[in-house]
């Protein structure tokens, strides 16, 4: 894959090219099940095609949102949560510089935070803004309180007309709440396609429209993932598609009694394709009593508090590294006479080859350890490759949940705390959990 | 404790009342090691005694400095790593709102990421700031790179005497690197004592400065942990004291299989707080083999990502949720008449209520999904509280560690990838290794 590398080297001790090779078959036929559509839960394989299917209309019209905000507005405010969340947030993060990129996203919706709702009100006193509330339904709780809460504030300032132009709702085609709402008070919308379950939604306009509003380039985060694509279809080999040995070898190691993953970054721009990993992961295998339980760090940082127990804590897990190899900036170590430091010896060195040596010899370090760990090499911070690596990990997490013999589209396991906080917050039709809830609390 | 409870009570499928009095022998005899010294790693025991031992001259100064800090300068750049730097980033996340209160403090030398470094610089162009490099020894990488470049970028628009004043060194009192260079430059500084590890360093002026230069009373930081202290040697008895009932709930917990802590905090204020939690907990007790296995979430966040596997995954873990009584702030849901979402039953409702049964569902859900879980109930967004709660991780993970059988105040596994690094760097003196990794990769 263009922009991705996939190293295993530090696998040898655990996963060796002959158990990989011996899963060709199990990955054939479960790569089979997924473009013939008879896999589990394939009424949600809409990713797969997802980057070929994308109307340019629809990316046209994204694009010209965007615009509108930009030249009219300071902030749009996305109101979403998992799904409808995390894979806008990954993108902007990886992109931007974390003090000198203008936040002109702002996120709602994703907590209950009667302090952070109210820090984000006082924020926007006095500032123009849009909302893009991204729901399916339009009755999850936390952005269906936080919608009620911003059409309040937007809608005092600003006449019926203009309110409704500063919505955006993306959200079903034809049913639930939200459709409806966006249709009784004209807000514009988009649509989140029947078939892609939130965690794969990125590439939809749930995330499409917040990251062009950002001011990224979603034509490049497409063709990333349509070449990822394309390069899946062709390349069904274990040992020739990175995707694939990725999947394979995390269920090799799982079977084997590594149930942790550990994804290190060494970048910290990649903290939150982080948090989208573990939703992708942990949501799509965390079933029927068994999957890989997804944890993220960001290296050196978190060498520096998690680096202790990787190393010599109990022995039940390995590690997927992201590296990136172009930054898009260099700085050189300086020289200094007196030297006290003793780091001379780094004088004129990028600091990105300074990292790059600490990935080494974290990886070392860690295999020498009894951690079993590989590296996805990202090419550069762009739009492309991040298409790349979202289509890489969407791939991979289909083969290694249908190798477990899970279903990977599913999330029944999310709906428990709902039902127990409607019963506990006296919903209607919840009266009998109530009861139950009540008696047992 | 006055600001903290601790509630066990869904617990009990798998850790009883009468398990937890069974450990008190072995409790007693722990706590007593710690108090008489003369348990493993002793010599860094400092942090029990801390908060009576801070003195008022040193906190003086500390406010002195924070003072000149704000009256003089943009921004602080706090340049420290591990245990240098998660403790005050725990502290003012906790304290701050994420929109609008002042970002005074900026953080670098946490990681070797050339665009970070350079964001940051481009930043400061223009600004007035100080530094505040914290390091033990002055010879880490990450800090020691950091610093060189803020020295450069300082020294380039200032006289000596001016430079000199703006950096504020907090390290060893005698030996090492930055004690040596804070001497030659004339930096003030400020002594992180010999028998305080990196973890246990927030109450030091490692955490102390930053936090006080953020703008937040570290008075009642150091009150609540000098309060939560006397508390601790007051109440040995494993059910009388919730730090305790605790730190023998997750070794009993650990015992039985569950080898995954999730930390999973109700408000996004916490996030970082989560981030101190695991270093401490996973370089304590994260080592010979053994330990429990630190992860941390957001909730209601992450609830719709980790969720689905927390309720349904593999069984191997259970949970610590902090939660907050009283949030500073409150929100009242707006009632809607057309009531399409659904939620007008949650009108005029307080969202920390929300917030709160939320919690409570979650509690109920993942337990009867065999998920044992407690929470720690913090009283409130304050340093009194937080202080609190710095304190009663300590001395449980002190306890939980003991227990356990290993040391808990080493981290002989950190230094592994570094020993790598600086051969793979061509370090001198790591001239045997070197060739032994490059025979070996």
């Amino acid at each position: 894959m263009k922009n991705l590398k996939l190293d295993i080297e530090l696998l040898k001790d655990h996963v060796s090219q002959k158990d990989l090779k011996d899963l060709q078959s199990s990955v054939t036929s479960v790569n089979k099940s997924i473009y013939d559509k008879t896999c589990a839960g394939n009424d949600f394989l809409g990713w797969v095609d997802l980057p070929d299917n994308v109307s340019q209309k629809e990316v046209v019209d994204i694009k010209n949102i965007a615009k509108e905000i930009n030249d009219n507005a300071d902030h749009v405010i996305c109101i979403g949560i998992g799904g409808s969340y995390l894979g806008a947030r990954a993108t902007i993060d990886f992109l931007s510089n974390p003090l000198t990129t203008n936040n002109k996203v702002l996120y709602l919706g994703h907590n209950l935070s009667a302090d952070y709702m109210n820090d984000l009100i006082a924020f926007i006193q006095n500032k123009q803004c849009y909302v893009n509330v991204i729901s399916k339904s339009g009755t999850t709780t936390e952005p269906g309180v936080a919608f009620r809460v911003l059409v309040n504030a937007l809608k005092a300032g600003l006449s019926k007309d203009e309110f409704s132009k500063r919505v955006i709702a993306t959200t079903d085609q034809s049913k639930g709440a939200l459709r409806k709402m966006a249709d009784a008070e004209g807000f514009r919308s988009f649509v989140i396609p029947d078939d892609v379950g939130g965690r794969f939604s990125v590439l939809t306009p749930v995330g499409l429209l917040p990251i062009a509003a950002a001011g990224f380039d979603i034509d490049a985060l497409l063709a990333g993932a349509k070449d990822a694509a394309a390069f899946c279809k062709n390349t069904q080999d274990v040992l020739g598609n990175p995707v694939l040995t990725y999947a394979a070898a995390r269920y090799l190691l799982y079977k084997s009694g590594k149930t942790i993953e550990v994804l290190s970054a060494f970048d910290p721009s990649l903290q939150y394709v982080g948090e989208w990993w573990k939703q992708l992961y942990g949501e799509s295998e965390g079933k029927d009593g068994k999957g890989i339980f997804p944890a993220s760090t960001v290296f050196t940082t978190d060498l520096h508090s998690m680096g202790q127990y990787i190393q010599d804590g109990k022995r039940n897990l390995f590690e997927t590294f992201l590296t990136i190899e172009n930054m898009r900036t260099k700085i050189a170590v300086p020289k200094v006479e007196e030297n006290l430091d003793g780091m001379n010896f780094l004088a004129g060195m990028d600091l990105s080859d300074v990292n790059h040596q600490a990935y080494r010899g974290t990886a070392l370090a860690h295999a020498a350890g009894n951690v079993p760990n590989m590296n996805i090499s990202l090419a550069d911070r762009t739009e492309y490759t991040l298409g790349q690596l979202f289509y890489f990990f969407e791939f991979a997490v289909a083969v290694s949940g249908l190798l477990l013999k899970i279903n990977p589209f599913d999330q029944p396991g999310v709906e428990a705390y709902k039902q127990n906080m409607f019963a506990l917050l006296g919903k209607p039709g919840f009266e009998d959990r109530r009861k139950e809830l009540l008696g047992q609390s």
